[in-house]
């Protein structure tokens, strides 16, 4: 096994970050409701947001090849607020002044090393709107796994960062994101959703 | 136009929460990543977490008719952290000792008043999971139109809840997702996940 397998990290303490936070204020929210009446709520946000009022991108890579069905690329990642290793998409925060597609293509060639077309970016999506403004697109990318520049993807990695990369077959992924479950992963809900998204309109015949 | 339309609501003001939040609290984590080296890293959580670990659930309620295709049930509801209405599915709170699948109708029930059958609950899964520990189970329902109690529905709102149910064609739900972007609608990552899922599946011929 790799040192730098995901599943070596673990958490250690965790306490009440008090005023020393850094990443994320809490916020106390004033709103009208409907009937007019004045009302509060709490919301916890993002302390970086960049201009653009979008805070990262999610990246559906698909990766297609020539002699077998297309397959998505899954990353496993130690992530701290869930105790745990988290099967994700490929994704990150978008720099000052940069777009979602130029962002995404960005991110996916740090984090996995392969190059994509983007056949597709959602509107602006709430990740738990009740509970914090965060948010990102999540752009689909098609990654042609018969380019030369596919062939040996190299990550270009922070040293914080510690993401091993892994694909599943796209037409069975609510089935393989079930194993990874019964497995002890963490599951990202935007991932799952997607894989219950396909399994819907299978199921379904949509 | 109602007195309840959760396009009536607005923001007022946003201020640091300080020493005053009761419902969420900001944690600093120590944890040891991969290669043994210790870090810190922030985390937004609920402080109001029931003792089995889940904090809520997501309700796909897919409204089966007898003469026409099925339609997906999706809300309208003011959400202060996003500064707008958002499209998001039914979903709730666990309440203490409840069950995911218990809590699930239970929830259908008070929001929207139908009556459903339960045909599939997601593993737990995380919202956002860099920054919190939030999660749900996504619980599919499958509601019976013909049934004489899902005729007319009435919902059971808290005095504090303005939740205005609507549906869309499930075979359609990415391009009806659009549609509401464009009006100015805030997309809830966990709906809007679940459309691209199905539009994937179908351009894919998966």
């Amino acid at each position: 096994m790799s040192k730098n397998k995901p599943e070596l990290a673990k958490l250690i303490s965790s306490k009440p970050a008090g005023d020393s936070s850094k990443w994320i204020g809490l916020k106390k929210l004033t709103y009208q409701d409907p009937n007019g009446r004045v009302r509060e709520w709490e919301s916890a946000e993002r302390l970086t947001r960049s201009e653009g009022g979008v805070d990262g991108v999610g990246i559906l890579a698909i990766l297609r090849y020539a002699n077998k069905p297309d397959e998505i690329l899954l990353q496993k990642q130690f992530r701290p607020p869930v105790e745990g290793v988290c099967i994700e998409m490929p994704a990150g925060l978008i720099d000052g002044g940069e777009s979602i597609e130029i962002a995404a293509l960005r991110e996916l060639k740090e984090e996995t090393g392969y190059v994509g077309d983007i056949i597709n970016s959602s509107p602006i999506i709430f990740n738990d709107p009740g509970f914090t403004n965060t948010n990102l697109s999540l752009v689909t990318v098609i990654v042609d796994m018969s380019l030369p520049e596919n062939q040996n993807p190299v990550s270009e990695l922070e040293e914080n960062e510690f993401i091993e990369c892994f694909t599943v077959p796209l037409a069975s992924m609510a089935e393989e994101m079930a194993k990874l479950d019964k497995q002890g992963y963490k599951l990202d809900a935007r991932v799952q959703n997607v894989a219950q998204g396909i399994k819907i309109a299978q199921d379904f015949k949509l």
